[in-house]
Order: C-alpha cells, then structure tokens, then sequence
C-alpha cells in the first residue's frame, strides 16, 4: 500500500500545527484515505535549526529537492507573504502536484491566474485555511450554497482586531492601550498594520466575494480603513446608542455591481455578528433561498489552520487514492465592482465643535442640503476651558457618497474644531 | 448540449420550492454545470391538482415512468416520511440514479444501507437538506472537518420547539399555550408529537453523529424527552439563574463511547447557542483540532432547503458532465453507544414539596446519598392553602444514572409532593 506523498513549504506556527496533527491523526488519516499520508519533505528558510516531530521527512531549503521528488503528490504551502510563496505554488502546480495553501495574499492578488494554472494542469489547489482559520468557509461558498443568487457577505475575519474592540468596548481603553496589550500576549505583531489597517481582511474579503459572486476582486478593489482612529468615547456612545463596534469585512452587490469594503462598524446590538467576540471569527452570508447563514469559530491558530489545511489534503488524498480527477472549477459571471460610495447606510458621525448657539443647525443645513436626514443627535461633553462641545449625530439611509460630499463642507466650517470619526451602521432601527 | 435529466418525487412544501428555485436560477445553474438541468418527471400522490412552475416536465403517480426514463439521471426525494420514500430511493439507487433526498427519517433509519447500495451500483445519495435547512452541516461534517477527532455536537435543529421555547421565555406563557400559538401560525403540526417530543431533532442527531463519530447511530439509541413538560415557571428560574431553556440534541464521546440525547437543556445565557431564537437552526461542533465551529441559519422553509436539495444537485450535475465518479465513503470506525447515564452534567431540580422544616435537609441528604453536591438552592413560591412549596435545587456535576437514582428515592419521601422537572445544563460556572 504506496503513501501519499506530502510536502510542506514552511515550518512555522502553522507548518507546526500541521505536523503535530499529521502526528496525532496519522492513523485515522490512514483509515480516512485508504493508504498513509507520508510526509516526505519540510522547506524551510533556516535547516539548521531543530524541528520536533518532522521524523524522517527531509528538512531542506530548495523547492527543487521537493518537486524533483516523483513521490510528492501533493504540495502543502504554509509559509505565508507573497513571494516566493507563490513562485512555489505556480511551480508545484506546473509540475502537476495537488496544492493546498493557507495563503490569503497569494489567493487574493493571484488566485484567478494560480486556480487556471491548476485546472490546465489537471491539478488541485485548494485553500479552505486562507479565510477563517478552522471554519468551514471556502468549502461552502464553492460548493454548499452554489443555488443560491448570493447577496450579501459581512464578516469578521481579522482576530487580532476583534480581540482588540473587544477589550477596548470592555475595558473603555482607547487604540494604543488595546494595540500594547494584544502586543503583550502576542495577538498582535510587533508591526500590526496588517491587521489594524485592514489589510488582512481585505485580502480574505477578497477571496469570499470572488467565490459569493463568481467576479474577480482584487484587493484594491476593497475599500479600507483601519480601527487606528476609534477612542474610547467611541465605543461609549455605541454603548449608549445599543451598538458594538465591529471591523467589518463586507461585500454587497448594489444595483448590479459589487462594493466591498473593511470598516469599523456599528452593529446592532441583536445582530448575531455584534456577539462574536475576542479572537473568534464569523462569517455571514445572505441568498435568494437561504436568508442567512452565519460560520462561527476559531479563525487563527495552529489547530483550526491545521483542521482546514488537512481537510483539503484528505480530500485530496481520497480522491487520488480512487484516481477520482479534481472537480470543475465554476465559471465566473461578469459582475462589476462599484466605488463604495454606492452603497446606502447610515451613518455615526462624531464632531468636535464650537461650543456656541445655532451649530446644531449650520451642520445639519449641510447634511440636509446633501438629502441627508437625521436620526438622533448626542451632544456631550462640553470642554469650557476650550469653549467645544462634541456632538454625535445619526442619520437615516444615505449613500457613502453623499456623506463624503457633506463631509467635506463640514470639515472646514469655522464652528467645526474636528471630525472625529465616521462610521456606517448595520442592523438596528430601519430608515 | 444534451441536459442533465432530474426526477422529482414529491410536490409538497419543499418540492415546490425547488421547482421555483430550479426556475428561478435556470440559466445561472446552466452556467455553473457545463449544461442545463431539465424537470423530466414530478411524481406526486395526486396527479390531477394543479401545479403551478412544472412546465414540460411529465406529472405521474409511477415511480416505474420515472425510473423508466434513460433520460434521468438524478432522482430528487421530497416526500417525506419513512414509506413508499425509502423503497423510492432504494428503487433508483438500484436503476444507477444519483440520489438526492431532504428525509431524515429514512437517513436516520435506513441511511448506512442506502449508502452502501448507492456505492455498490456506482452512484451517489446526498442528503445536505436532511439536517438544519440550508446550514451547509452534512458536507462540513463529511469533509471540511475530517481532519479532526470530533468530540461533540451540540445542536438546536427543530424550529418548532425552538420557536415555541423562545415564545415562552419572551411572553411567560406556558407550554400549551406556545403550542397553540404555533399551530395557529403553521410552524407546529396538528399533531405536533414529532416535533415536541424530540422525535424528529432525533433522526436529526443520529444522521450527524454517524457522520461525525463515524458511528452507526440508530434513532432508538438517542436518549429523548421532549418539552411538554415545561412551565412558565421553569423559564422565570432559568433566567434568574442566567440560562436560556432549549431543546438540545447532544452527542458526545465519554470514555470512548457515544452518548446521544435531545432534552430540555439550561443553556448559561454567554453560551452561543442560548441566543439562538425563533425557528432558527444551529450546530456546534467540537474537535481536537478547530475548538468550536458554529452554523446557524434557517432549519426550514422551502427556500432554504432547496437550497441544500439543488446544492448536492449541482455538485452532482458537475460530476455527470465532467464524467467524476462519485466520491469514496468514509469507512466507519466502530465506537459503542452508550446509555445516556454515562454522561456527567450539572442538573436543575425543581420540585414541590411539603412547606416544613427539615425538608432540605432529607432532600439534600439523598443527593449526597448519591454523591451529588448542590450548587445553589432557591426556596419560592409557598402555597399558604396547599402547605407546599417549590424547591428549585441546582447541582454540581453528576452522572445522569446517579440523578436517576436519586430521584427515583426523592419521589416517594413523603414530604415530596411533585417532581416538577429535572434538566441537565451547559455553560456558566464549571464545578
């Protein structure tokens, strides 16, 4: 009974988590598949240093060792960053080996030229860990919800981020408090832009709507900002309007077109995705048959990273074992992606102003010159010493744009001292 | 271009659902396949009604004109219930037809047989829309989490119960109450017993832990009590206690062995699943690798499970057309059901009993009999005419077999006047 020869490229926290669950599940997996699953190669960047649990797989550094190899039918690339992580995959590909990846920036900014490679080389690659971690997301989007026309996806897809508007809606810190204690317990990179930027998510956002709406999305296509701007009066007046405060991965189709985009949010209190929590990730999805659907769980780590790599590699595995050929890819459809400022929402808005009669009035002359109504008006925090007020307003139903356009004229009215922060609003009351 | 020939049987509820959505998502569906998808027969119970959406397709009353048609090559089962629709799938397995089928109770009676039928004769049966509506479940189970040793599920999957529970603790009303409200609405039956006695929540269960444990799961081996039992009051407790009151199906691995049940179950309110509400659907999975996963969406409708019958419809039209055999079966791994006994939980025990002294003391003395510890005790509610009072003890965690014992000794004390009802809980404080 001849193995399925597998190679890692990457030893890390996730190659790790990989061989330990090849180690632990190695006879299930056996059982599962048919034949063994024989790790036979370990591409790291440094061969010198020790690797627990590898056994008799060799550690090298030069993919040619693990290609030339007749007995690696499938390639495992754990190594994350954009190059050579994809070099890799596009040679393993051509050199018609199966290919499982947990890499979203590769899948984002070259999935579509990587899975064609793939299908003309009567190969896999397959990618379940680039999104979410553990949960089943890919999986479902490709195959599971296939009969429905999709409408909507929003997301929570960063944990470091959500770890970090967790503790600052907990424990009323601002920003930089929050980023020096998910620093602290290693949540956060010592270099977090990736993930308080939004960086991250646009890229796992990325991939979902390319699969939901069967349009190619590159990450530039995301409108992004990051959570860098949010302070703790922030999060008070979510509180007090019945809100949390979300970094939300969100695609939509619009009038025919696809807007998608990373921002903080306010999420209604009884939305389901206003409950996720800390590290925890979610993913709800919207279609014509199915209403909602929401994934939920563990969307980092080596065990949840491990879960979706190897169920991608069983699969993989069992379909070899049969001489089963890889599935047909779904043809994408044309949908255009729209600029974000499409899309309808209301809108948070918190000002700094000129503590003096008649403000109240200029900045909502502005918003109604742009069809802008309000919905509720917080003013607080009156500053004597500086004569300011800070004022929250939110308004009904706009569109992106119009809050932009009224924006720019508020900004530089002489009772404005300061835009605060500017943020849509889902779930809630209906306008 | 030559279609993929589909077969109806049935024309209800669900099978009109998938006529609309098969008319609906036509030309996107002949897209996704490679070739359209043609109705060639709807099977029904009476042919003369009219059914508004079949088209061209033949309405008969004879699985043999189905069966009969070369032209056919998945059979799509909607009927419902145990006969003539096991005989059905039987018959078209047999003929080489892909099947495809909604029915938990032939899945949960007879789906180990069928599936090993449907691999001898080369062809596929699916049953994505047995389980939890649209939530994508049995595919995750079937492959997305194969990588992981499972440990338990834990599921809300009647919608009806779960909106009669979620009516109960919103309006305080009681079971009969809820009952007659749902029926009014059309979410409970006439006859509601196979809903509120668990019945069907239990097909359910024993169709994913078969997939989950890799386990033959008969109905008869889940543990069952349904919610007819439950007062107005047991909810008003719940909440004082910081729990949600739901009818969750369980399956769990104790010392190597499978324990199944669906009970009324305290569910600590920061448990996702307390906040499941209304007639909506949720799983949550546990394994070695990935924690906890959670699916949640709609558990019924026509929409959402068309949803899961076109889903494995497609999957299977890609294969015809590409000429993919169907997938290899997962070969079970034997694990012993045990009874229900075995599991260790925390229990809430509500009883009412003669207004004297002492009468904690004999009943806490029994529980310690059985070496089971109270966790909290409220005294409420003194009937001054009865002389009784109701007595809501919690416990730390015990054995199911020990509480059985125990209050198979506390219902003849003679200060017992009425064991109201005794549920296990999940979440909150661990002892």
């Amino acid at each position: 009974m001849s193995a399925v020869g597998v190679a890692l490229l990457g030893a890390g926290n996730v190659g790790g988590g990989v061989i330990a669950a090849l180690g632990a599940g190695g006879s299930r997996y056996t059982a599962t598949v048919g034949r063994p699953l024989e790790l036979r190669h370990v591409l790291v960047r440094d061969s010198a240093r020790a690797r627990p649990g590898i056994g008799a797989a060799a550690v090298t550094t030069d993919i040619a060792t693990v290609l030339g190899d007749p007995a690696v039918a499938v390639v495992v690339e754990v190594m994350g960053g954009e190059e050579p992580a994809r070099d890799y995959i596009a040679r393993a590909l051509a050199a018609r080996r199966h290919v499982v990846t947990a890499n979203k920036e590769v899948m984002a900014k070259h999935g579509a030229s990587l899975l064609a490679l793939a299908e003309q080389h009567g190969v896999s690659l397959r990618y379940e860990a680039a999104v979410g971690g553990g949960i089943p997301i890919i999986s479902p989007l490709s195959r599971d919800l296939l009969a429905n026309e999709l409408t909507a996806i929003t997301a929570i897809i960063n944990g470091t981020t959500n770890y970090m508007l967790t503790g600052m809606a907990r424990d009323g810190v601002d920003y930089a408090q929050a980023l020096a204690e998910a620093q602290r317990l290693g949540y956060a990179e010592p270099d977090p832009s990736a993930d308080v930027e939004g960086i991250d998510a646009a890229y796992k956002l990325a991939i979902l709507c390319g699969l939901a709406f069967h349009v190619a999305v590159a990450p530039e296509d995301v409108a992004r900002s990051g959570i860098t701007r949010l302070g703790a009066r922030d999060f008070r007046y979510a509180r007090e309007l019945g809100y949390a405060i979300k970094l939300l991965a969100s695609g939509r189709v619009v009038d025919g077109g696809l807007v998608a985009s990373v921002q903080p949010t306010f999420v209604a209190l009884d939305e389901p995705l206003a409950r996720v929590d800390g590290v925890l990730n979610a993913v709800q999805i919207e279609g014509d048959l199915v209403d909602r659907v929401l994934f939920e769980g563990s969307g980092a780590g080596p065990g949840p990273t491990a879960s979706a790599v190897l169920a991608d590699v069983l699969d993989i595995a069992r379909d070899i074992v049969v001489g089963r050929p890889p599935g047909a890819a779904v043809t994408p459809r044309p949908v255009a992606v729209h600029a974000p400022g499409a899309a309808r929402a209301r809108y948070y808005l918190r000002l700094t102003v000129v503590d003096r009669p008649r403000v109240l009035a200029r900045i909502s002359g502005v918003l109604g010159d742009h069809e802008i109504s309000i919905a509720s008006v917080i003013q607080a925090e009156t500053d004597e010493h500086a004569r300011t007020a800070e004022l929250v307003i939110t308004t009904h139903q706009a569109p992106g744009s119009a809050i932009a356009a009224a924006l720019e004229v508020i900004r530089v009215l002489d009772v404005v001292v300061e835009v605060g922060n500017v943020l849509p609003m889902v779930g809630g009351a209906r306008a």
